[in-house]
């Protein structure tokens, strides 16, 4: 039997491919790592199971340790795990993949659309992006920046930058945690404007690199293959403190320097001013 | 009404969303540019057709003189524009976008998986990877190389290189041109081994970091996303001589040197030996 990574793409139920859909229909067991996420990117669970015909059992932060309890029931009936977006966009899932071949399990992945290749609709050419960053929520006494590193990298060898914005779900609180209460805190997404916010106080203290300031053009993507996706290019400036992306998922991109005349027309499209 | 720019995935027919096949299915006419090269990625015309249930209409080459007037009837109908892979993995369709914003058509893309992301299957982790590169048939007299210098540079840093290869549809030769002749030269795929070489000999040309040479490892990708896709993780010097992919679509990886213990594990799977 067969274990299937099926991605479910980034906007509603239908984002599904009909491949994958089959092969949903026909698993003997349908899971999903980290439910709650599934219901934060826009999904609904009635909705998906009635459209699947079956129904989802939520695969939890304690999936980790499920994972070869999970594998082994594929040596039996075919089992299908569900991940938003294409199932290697966030996460290589090696581990997963290589225990399934050390006992035997042959593991399918269902490819989908991915925020990586989505982002196109921005009008910036995906060959020319750099590595992806992270930015991480900060705290009043923990700031990481190591992924401006990066970025200056990629401006530097005239890439764009997808910075993919930090998101909490299921934490709990220390006072949850020393009490053993399974009480978690709600769901957070970092914004573009606090993204940006953070990216200028980054720039504000290691002055080293003058031609990246708060008034570099950045590109704000909210929503990206929902119907009501908003696309806004302006400044690190104006994103921080003037513009509304409105709700959830964000994302950030810091365009290169460099710009094809195509790319910049098509940014210039979206200009927030 | 609305123009639809809709990807279809990398496998077969089934790989569409459900949401793509629902707009197809509502359109009135369904256009696929480039339509040799849709059969040469593996699908095949009766098939669609049936599964689509549409008649669809070959946009070629000339296609770039069409658009506008395929763009107009948008203005009275639901079209659809047929992509393989992701509507953005290969090009930016800015024009298009640009052009229809100037005379009022609305334009929805349908996402889909896209070689960029499904390349994740070998075990790299996708955000490492720098800027994707293109490497061109070489022919007597013209033997480019300035793609090698990107992947110098994606090596530098410490990212990945996803290097495209070239695929020639619908060439005609130069007697045919002159003779006015409507006849096309039979489809090209640059083959991973083909691929090899050429690099091998521009490494042997400029030995400038001798740290990349014809030993250094890399993983050769055939058909990702069908059911018999293949993945080789060998040296240059092998992948040229020794490995033989199979039929087309192939693609190249240039690892970084600095890789995750996990991408180690997971590309040693692949070893050719």
């Amino acid at each position: 039997m067969v274990f299937y990574l099926v991605g479910l793409g980034l906007g509603d139920v239908t984002d599904i491919t009909v491949k994958g859909l089959n092969i949903i229909r026909r698993c003997k067991k349908v899971y999903f790592e980290n439910y709650t996420s599934l219901l934060s990117f826009g999904f609904d669970q009635t909705q998906l199971e009635k459209f699947y015909e079956r129904p989802i059992i939520e695969a939890d932060r304690e999936f980790v340790e499920q994972k070869l309890k999970v594998l082994e029931e594929s040596l039996n009936d075919d089992i299908a795990l569900l991940i938003v977006g294409d199932p290697f966009g966030a996460t290589t899932h090696s581990d997963l993949l290589i225990r399934a071949r050390q006992i035997g399990v042959s593991v399918k992945v269902i490819h989908n659309a991915s925020i990586l290749t989505a982002v196109g609709c921005t009008g910036l050419q995906l060959y020319n992006f750099g590595s992806t960053v992270s930015i991480p929520f900060w705290t009043d006494n923990w700031e990481p920046d190591s992924f401006f590193e990066k970025i200056l990298i990629n401006l530097n060898n005239g890439m764009h930058t997808l910075c993919l914005l930090d998101i909490k779900i299921k934490e709990q609180s220390l006072e949850n945690i020393l009490r053993k209460r399974n009480e978690y805190e709600k769901p957070c997404f970092l914004t573009c404007s606090q993204a940006a916010k953070q990216i200028i106080k980054i720039i504000e203290r290691n002055k080293r690199n003058l031609d990246v300031n708060a008034d570099i053009f950045v590109v704000g993507i909210a929503r990206i293959g929902w119907d009501d996706q908003k696309i806004v290019y302006a400044t690190l400036q104006q994103l921080a403190f003037e513009v509304d992306m409105g709700l959830p998922l964000h994302s950030l991109i810091i365009p290169s320097f460099e710009l094809h005349p195509l790319e910049k027309e098509m940014l210039n499209s979206f200009s927030f001013k």
